[in-house]
């Protein structure tokens, strides 16, 4: 169990890409002495999970050894399963701050919706736990991390040093490419970009029919207070998110021409 | 496949509690003359499957005689993976309106986020399809959705009539009371409210541990204008909801504080 040394902050770290990723690694690195990191994460990928939690099944979880001293468990569960457990089981506490990734490929515009190592930062945020979401611009298993690791301890430090909203979460999204090619850090809004669907058909050595989920990535956002346009010119971009999902523009338009009075 | 009659209105209906749950043959019931309707929906149930996709392994679908000359096809998907496979793959187009459920139990206040009714029905907004997801206040099989075809049907025909955005995108809950009881429709913003987590702790027949996960539902919002006010009250709450997650608060803090620079 979590041992805490005087104003030592405790960093719960989880991802989606499972325990044994390369990503979830580099993030302990990164940030191991910048208080008592515990780690909680998923045995198995979970990528594009969205915020999905595991009510049909119970979970179980292991402690590991797999990040030399900083104690590790992986669990059977979600993302958000994880950062629920790591709360009520293994923690006994809410954690100072909560990590998630970092994650192989892209998490800005629309696919924070989609996105396990996002959810697991929102699941945080909602219990009140300060949150950051880390995703690398390359999706490969080999990826380098190296300029990753220098950027979440940047943003990790300074984020530690400020009292900040225990329901504050960002969506960091980090360029591949080297540490000197690396413009700076942008705080942008999420870009209205979606997916236009292709299924891949195919035919099963029965005759019957099946569908791969395929997809190509439309950005249709032309502002240039984007992720997406920050990151096309190698900034880490930071989008502040929140889950109050209401839309208070459509509220008001709806009250005025009292559609449902 | 779907044909069009002049004019008629193309809609897909979709839910998570899965293809043969009375709340979908309901909200079929309650529409099924507004417009040409097709069902595209889950096999199995999805609650608590959020906006997961399913990328590590193909999808399989299945026509399905269920209501009657309703077309409707049954996935191994997702909620999000049915009104992808209904717009690539079955409509071939996109439908001019999305309903979601009749879901057997509250999507109000934080549960929009854990939701797959509400996922699928974000799905089809980010698409540009406008969409609803429908709620009863009743998780039973054999709950009784009289007043909620009544409330569907009303909602809906209203909807039908207006010139919407494309991506309107509602959240409508039910209060599991009869029609005469029900006091109106209330446009709402979403509760803050959240889960307190306890995992049921049990040993295994080999002496493993394992987990269920329970919890206990918090509302922390005292405003007059949630959803969760509104449905306690009798009331029908209607919650205009956005896929964009941006935080614009926070944005103009963090670029006020120029703690990034």
């Amino acid at each position: 169990m979590a041992v805490r040394k005087t104003k030592e902050p405790i960093i719960l770290v989880t991802n989606d890409d499972d325990i044994t990723s390369p990503g979830i690694k580099n993030l302990v690195e990164a940030v191991k002495d910048l208080g008592k990191v515990v780690v909680v994460a998923p045995d198995s990928p979970q990528s594009g999970m969205g915020h999905a939690i595991t009510i049909g099944s119970p979970l179980r979880m292991n402690k590991m050894n797999l990040f030399g001293e900083v104690e590790a468990w992986q669990t059977t569960g979600t993302p958000v399963d994880c950062v629920k457990l790591a709360v009520d089981k293994i923690l006994h506490r809410k954690p100072d701050l909560c990590l998630s990734g970092i994650n192989h490929g892209a998490n800005h515009s629309i696919n924070v919706i989609y996105s396990g190592t996002m959810s697991a930062a929102m699941e945080a945020s909602i219990e009140g736990i300060p949150s950051i979401g880390f995703s690398l611009l390359d999706y490969r298993y080999e990826a380098d991390f190296t300029a990753s690791r220098h950027i979440v301890r940047t943003i990790v430090s300074k984020i530690l040093k400020k009292k900040l909203d225990k329901h504050l979460l960002l969506n960091v999204n980090i360029p591949s490419v080297p540490m000197d090619e690396i413009k700076g850090i942008k705080v942008c809004r999420q870009a209205y970009a979606k997916y236009d669907e292709d299924f891949d058909e195919r035919t099963d050595p029965h005759g019957k029919k099946y569908y791969w989920l395929t997809g190509e990535f439309k950005n249709f956002d032309k502002g240039k207070d984007t992720d997406v346009w920050a990151l096309q010119r190698n900034y880490v971009s930071v989008v502040p998110v929140q889950f109050d999902l209401t839309n208070y523009t459509l509220k008001k338009q709806l009250e005025k021409t009292k559609l449902f009075s």
